[in-house]
């Protein structure tokens, strides 16, 4: 069996276990306090050309985005979202249980655009009872997104301004960063996201590394006790240097970039095999995921030999499923896929 | 200008008030635990045929909805109602607050059908990434709706049947539910609402009282340490005596009903001056709130001389309005209401 | 059996009960936005010496307390409260239930000092390890407190330069405010506790009112929004007008003090012939509530004829208890005590 | 500098480190229900002969902890807990944050004694205003205890049996758990561990893993859903993999345990050091912590070669310090450190 089922079904990069045993036997301080942590954030603020962000470094991407929207909001304001937000979906209510409701807006690919944000920021503020209704306090995308599609830079400008322009802080979601800016479609930089947003993560886990997301903050009035937020989260892990280890590896010469676009090319091999069989796609994706709509009976063939993922039913005799690639995923495995698509 | 905007316009039925003078120099003990109190239980659980139910009184709707659903659900779990619910919208987000996700389903009309509830069931269990989701937990129903419909029996019987087969506890907010049960079109009585929900309330602020609202635990399950909560979510009023004194009173004798009939039959002849206007209706409400849908000149033409609540643009020319009537509306006041209706 | 056990044992101050007869068919809006309010607010305002204060009206004294808090708090930050502080102690976990720790300090006799605030927020930050401790982010206090001592205006000026010295917003808890504000031992106006409070309550429900709670926001960064917060706490009554009417009446001539002047003259008539009889009190108490320290065949003694709280053992043969009187208390059932007091 | 200042100063056991490598292309599902996570949870069950037990696998100490109090305990409820838990002390309000109270008593080791929770749970229910009052839900305990001191097999069987006749789960934080079972004081097993409490941790950060904590579910009752927990909580790891393969290399053959001796044997060699010099200790541990009382310029003189944590200040010329051992301590720095005490 063959897995493209998802971006995590392996352990980490080579590098990174490499440097893993190096460090091993060293003696650091815990808690992020350690020098392995501040060379990666130092690499960190470097690739974002941002000398003043804070960098922290969390475990996982729920974790990660619990902390960060509960250390922003009152607690009369909720988060704005698109319906397919990670954090609407696929977080068993994380961000509610810190008591903020997610607000969404409808989308079809996984994107939201500006004028839904300032649509959503003026039907509550123009609701003569919006003291009974919860203030949108801040707005969440991703990055990609959960559906592997990417905002352009014009698109993340134009939601960047409408959120400056309104008060509410733009916080985005990276964890799959490295795919999304290495995408042939997407004309951003990390220093444009960094520019762009108040606040931003890049993720590791599902980017090469074992585990790990470096939360990048930008605007200096929300960077206040974010540690103590990271540590009641339950996120402050003590050996914390093994994120830095991870991060410094990702970071010090580009290697999150190389193992982007490795995923990538792949992935874009798949797709392009699947259009050239006459099979469409779900989402618009020019990342690591990809969507195509299939028969069912080919989905049977094909699961005999590949994992993938049931993603949802398209009508009656056919299904949309989802093939992943990432920094793991072999050549020669997608080589062979390859044929094996074309042979149907 | 004569107020039609909303039923907590005026203070409370006079029998109320005269109650509150007569027993203002009696002492009792404090929190609910007064004779007043055991007297209103003792009326509301024979009005509802259930000897065995635990009745509690808290200050408001809000408060209510809160302090049951949290005693109810896991960490885990959310709570299902209608996209219209008031839990969903209209509360400042409360439930969230309490650490839980409200799971919508699409309402038209404020209701929700059986197979809703069963779906939104199914689709969750039949997830396999369903640990990542919320679990929903309980059901949430207003009788009447915010938009003044109402459940048939039948209908309430259906929701409750798939509620106790799938184990979700069934809980219907009656913050008006006195205009709901006298509607001529609602075949259900207070004895089949016990019957069918798991726990429900009796709406005193809306029908006559000056603020309360009486809690009826039906499950047996649900009972245990109920005050606690009421405590702490700061619904347990020092001077109890005083819901017990006003529960009494609508419950003594049917005030309570004589109320809402009184409502419900001004809200007829209003609905039905504006039926023969021809004006249509967003909601086909039977109960004390009127939504017609009128010409934006007529509603600046009848905002002069009445008070009423703009709900939403029905078109370009055209606004959906709402027209309550209360315990303290005056039959003459209707009267010169639909006067000016027909004279439009 | 004559009643000395709280100070809640009654309904309302005859004058409140008028004013509500009086003004019930008038109709006004709702959630505290009707001209009652506007007096009352007026009224206070001009009680307090704060023009520029905000006054929001809530319903019970957990609920404000609650309310507040969270309001104030960030979710790493909790409240430093005495160990006695109806907070800490009586409130079933209500500011835990908002996420946040109550941070107490000893207290003998419910009082707490500025040197404490000082070395708790000291400790916090001098600890090495601080981002792993909850962070002191605001003071609670109550005045009077709950064993009936007040406050002098030195003390409460030396805690308040401390809390804002170090950036802690202070509250004070005036559930009784009336009662300590005209005891004689208390040098306090109720302007010295607008001037040196960020924002404290002046408590209705235990001075005269059926209900009700006025809050006083004095610090202008602590007053945005505080509406949504009443909401999703469940603290804004439809019937706002309830609150305002009371607090209207209680604040146009001086009824809240003169209230508080008859139950503190009665209480020190009761403390003078415990004292007479050579009893000692628990607490030096100059206000409502008053504390004798009783043998055990005493209490059980004057419990045939009067009620009132057993606070806590003394010794094996001792008892502390808790007489109070309040606006309600009569002076013949107060002459009577007394002289059965003398009797013993 | 040689540092002793805690025990996850370092990586990992070498041994863990070689089977990550090892394993690192395999191909897995994700969660937590991978091959290694099974094997590693039939290891434990062994262990702890406790055949029926779940066992989950989560990051951190903090996170577990939170996870599973906020899955056992409903909204009113707190945990007991010594007033120096990890819990009542440095998680920076974890639980709090989750809307509980810690209930603390007093404790001068870091451990409680069976009358204690009986005497917190009787002074609950005996209190008439209980319902006003955190009811105490369950009983959090250590072992050993922050301050490394064991509970004895009697202790721990009196404390669980207060706790079984009062409905009181009882949780066992075993962050540090190998070397309290392995200390020569110690008469409890990991299987007694297992049949006298309701839910504990085997600790692995602190304990030769990475990272890493296998939390024990021996109560069927609590059993229900708590993976939902833990991914709400954001425990639920991508690569669950990671923390199954540590945890089978820990319990496969016994490592857990030869790492715990390790750490044990080099600290009761420190310890004997110091106590043969003529120092006193703060706590009389027998685990991998040491706490000895030295003279303020003995700790500036051994300062120089190595790390150590200072604990608090004994007095004014003398501290607390505390001297650490794991598995990655030297016996020839420990030696080291003996000939530079002995030389004092």
């Amino acid at each position: 069996m063959i897995r493209f089922e998802n971006d995590y079904t392996e352990g980490a990069h080579k590098r990174i276990l490499e440097r893993l045993w190096e460090t091993n036997e060293e003696q650091t301080s815990g808690y992020g306090t350690d020098e392995h942590c501040e060379k990666a954030r130092a690499y960190i603020r470097t690739a974002c050309d941002a000398p003043n962000a804070d960098v922290h470094f969390l475990v996982g991407g729920t974790q990660t985005n619990t902390t960060v929207i509960a250390s922003i909001l009152r607690p009369h304001q909720g988060v704005v979202s698109a319906t397919t937000g990670h954090i609407a979906v696929h977080e068993t209510g994380a961000i509610e249980a810190t008591g903020h409701k997610v607000l969404t807006v409808p989308s079809e690919d996984g994107k939201i655009q500006a004028h839904q944000v300032k649509e959503i920021y003026d039907a509550h503020w123009n609701d003569v009872t919006h003291e009974h209704m919860v203030q949108p306090g801040m707005v969440y995308i991703s990055h990609p997104t959960e559906n592997g599609t990417t905002y352009t830079k014009a698109e993340l400008e134009a939601i960047s301004k409408v959120c400056r322009e309104n008060g509410l802080p733009l916080f985005l979601d990276g964890a799959r960063l490295g795919y999304g800016l290495v995408s042939e479609e997407c004309d951003l930089t990390l220093a444009d996201v960094a520019r762009l947003c108040d606040v931003f993560y890049i993720g590791g886990t599902k980017v090469g590394a074992l585990f790990g997301e470096a939360v990048v903050m930008m605007n200096d009035a929300l960077k206040k006790d974010f540690r103590y937020m990271i540590k009641q989260r339950g996120g402050m892990l003590a050996k914390g240097r093994l994120l830095g280890i991870q991060f410094e590896t990702l970071f010090e010469d580009g290697l999150y970039f190389d193992i982007s676009r490795h995923a990538v090319q792949l992935a874009m091999m798949i797709r392009a095999a699947f259009a050239e069989k006459g099979f469409s796609f779900r989402y618009d994706s020019t990342t690591n995921q990809q969507f195509p709509i299939l028969p069912d009976e080919i989905c049977k063939e094909l699961g005999k030999k590949y994992s993938f993922s049931h993603w949802e039913k398209a009508d009656e005799t056919h299904s949309v499923v989802r093939f992943c690639t990432s920094w793991a995923t072999k050549r020669e495995n997608v080589e062979t896929l390859i044929e094996d698509i074309r042979a149907l």
